[in-house]
């Protein structure tokens, strides 16, 4: 066997076997196989696709390429992930939530590459929170407090590491093979024995239509099936982004006011289907909207913001930023953008906001580079929303005054305003 | 313009523009897009194709990212080119026959990578030969002789040295847009004003059908004539190999015989077929028929052969070789393989037999192996030969035993046999 008979069945359309896939991954890893000859293949795959089997070798050898978490002696572990989108604040509010609710969360999350920064950057944005944590101590945090969040630092699923960054060089990374895999072997590796997956849809997504989505979230469910990780799959809508704050630190101010009771209703929407679903898998509830009011419970009592000063102390961050919103470093030009007619918006494309976002500062282009944690957007005015002429529809937030407002410049072209309100729906399929 | 839009678009099945494919190929060549991410492109364009016009765009940026020959103080000087197959040791044989009748031949040739050695590794097994001159030498050569043949050491087309063996490291050779400029960039590079291209088609060439090798014919000749270089291409049989010699210093023998008279009939067909047409394009003779009679005339004098010792001497190689073929270093082991039944030879599978060879060590894996000269198998029996059981149909020519009985089983099982003679012809069709 070797790598250019590999590369040579997929260039050709061929199905690889289990053993050329373990080969491929197992020697990439290692480094016999060279960037040039992985990236060959992997835009074979991507052209030519991998059928289920193949998607499911690959996905084991890749989970396999490093260690293997056992969180057995925790109970039962459900897991959550998203693929990802503009706006989204989700995991920092369902851990506590969960947590609050006596189910253990051991949680690992990445980095943002693109437009904005992923859960680790934002939670890095409050002074003193540890994302790099020994196996160990993750262990002894999820047993003493009931939550542990950390960054991709643990050697688990090394070859995806390698493979993922590879395909973000290359521009690969929109299929639903090598996505499938990704996130599956890290789930499987990361050792949790049963699943939330929530898969976003639109134009601030991956995949940006319906179908795409539905595809990529039965090809996990089937992984899971063949893997006998018990997973749910919710698909949320991402044509603009979720709820007001794209950034990094705005978006942990608008978690923690979440966490205290104002919740945007779009967030809360998707929080409350995706944690009914991790609630029921944790075997704490049958009943999908008995598991929603006792989350707002959570809410309403205290309980979940008391967990979450908890969770986050636990990892050495200064709580008081979560106590007093007006501790945070503020950017140094907040300029609003005013509304020029009457009307609803009807469009507010999150992919074009996420740019905006980006050259503001609030994502990486390249891994190498610095994330500035208090640039970003609010969102005053989202889909379906009355406004009047002059109102306030969305404030910048900015470090230089050139990049504010040419950041306005391209919000405004952003915002689209018509005369019919349009409905609009968050979660929008449950897959079970 | 980055990289990863470029190989966005290839991806999506979109046409790159000439600014894009101008700078994919600066920016390669000087190393600030990596291996990986022209990787991902080849492979891009491999799957989904180019066009003509983007096939001359990456031809011209190839040709043009090194130096470019000035050949014009020689006059019409006529390349001659070959896709290449299984046994070809053409240019050896036209070199010094073109040359006899006053046309300069000024030609770069290649190493081989695959089966067997290429022209340069069959050139260097005569003890002394040089094929690494400085393009003064090399001009004044042309000059002082008339013919001249070195390797690709000028700084010609460096675009596609690297491209080309970053095809074969990822299986993305046989694609004819990227041979089609690969083969017409060097061409230009090299200066020609004419060429002669023959194009391989069968087992044994890149080109499995009739078809696919008209289609590459068809996009060389549009190359040539938006570059302005008058191409006429000629297509030839490569389903078993041409001649009887597969192996370096083997060609060159047969090579050498050939010049001094004693002439296999294929070989024969496709040196005079492409003679008479490199004689045509140099303005010395319209009639195609009346070339090859004055090319057969060439050898019949001794004018042919005199040019040969002539040209090899002027680059240090030793005459004394080409007129006592008994000077050669043999192999150690000459192993005849015996025909077990009567009949006609009815298939001789290039491909197979070029594996063959590759394993006695006629040819490289890697770019780092280094050939045996003298290695190889002669075959005594064609395709639609007459064979008597008991008869030897071919040699093999090892230097260890094991191989050289390995060889022998595995050749027996290429040598196909049955009762019906089978005609076949080796020049399939000319296109001017």
């Amino acid at each position: 066997m070797d790598i250019k008979q590999i590369i040579t069945k997929k260039r050709d359309h061929q199905s690889l076997t289990k053993q050329e896939i373990e080969y491929f991954v197992t020697n990439y890893t290692n480094g016999t196989i060279t960037d040039y000859q992985a990236a060959a293949l992997t835009m074979a795959i991507y052209l030519n696709g991998m059928n289920e089997e193949e998607t499911v070798y690959l996905t084991l050898a890749m989970a396999n390429s490093g260690d293997i978490l056992d969180l057995s002696e925790l109970g039962t572990v459900v897991d959550k992930h998203s693929t990802g989108g503009i706006g989204d604040k989700v995991s920092l509010i369902l851990v506590p939530i969960i947590s609050s609710l006596g189910i253990p969360v051991a949680k690992m999350s990445g980095r943002g590459l693109g437009y904005t920064g992923g859960t680790i950057d934002k939670l890095e944005t409050i002074p003193g929170y540890q994302t790099n944590l020994t196996t160990k101590e993750f262990m002894e945090n999820v047993k003493k407090v009931g939550a542990c969040l950390i960054g991709q630092t643990l050697n688990l699923a090394p070859a995806d590491k390698k493979l993922y960054s590879l395909r973000d060089a290359i521009c690969t990374t929109e299929s639903i093979p090598l996505i499938s895999s990704s996130i599956m072997s890290k789930k499987i590796a990361a050792g949790a024995s049963k699943i939330v997956l929530e898969v976003t849809c639109g134009s601030g997504a991956f995949m940006k239509d319906r179908k795409q989505a539905t595809t990529l979230a039965q090809m996990m469910q089937k992984i899971g099936k063949m893997t006998n990780k018990q997973t749910i799959c919710v698909i949320t809508n991402m044509e603009q982004p979720l709820g007001k704050a794209v950034g990094n630190s705005l978006e942990v101010l608008e978690a923690t006011r979440f966490l205290k009771g104002t919740m945007q209703e779009d967030v809360k929407e998707v929080v409350l289907a995706l944690g009914a679903y991790m609630i029921k898998l944790a075997g704490k509830g049958e009943d999908i909207e008995e598991n929603k009011r006792k989350m707002l419970e959570q809410i309403k009592s205290g309980a979940a913001f008391s967990k979450y000063k908890q969770w986050i102390a636990s990892q050495g961050g200064d709580i008081s930023y979560l106590e007093d919103p007006a501790k945070w470093k503020k950017a140094s030009y907040i300029l609003p953008l005013i509304a020029k007619k009457t009307g609803y918006v009807t469009k507010l494309d999150a992919e074009k906001i996420g740019e905006i976002a980006m050259q503001l500062g609030a994502g990486r282009l390249k891994k190498e580079d610095t994330i500035k944690p208090e640039v970003g957007i609010v969102l005053e005015k989202k889909i379906g929303e009355k406004v009047e002429k002059g109102e306030i529809l969305a404030y910048i937030h900015a470090d230089e005054e050139m990049l504010a407002q040419k950041a306005k410049q391209d919000l405004e072209k952003v915002y689209e305003i018509g005369g019919k309100q349009q409905e609009t729906k968050t979660v929008l399929e449950i897959l079970m």
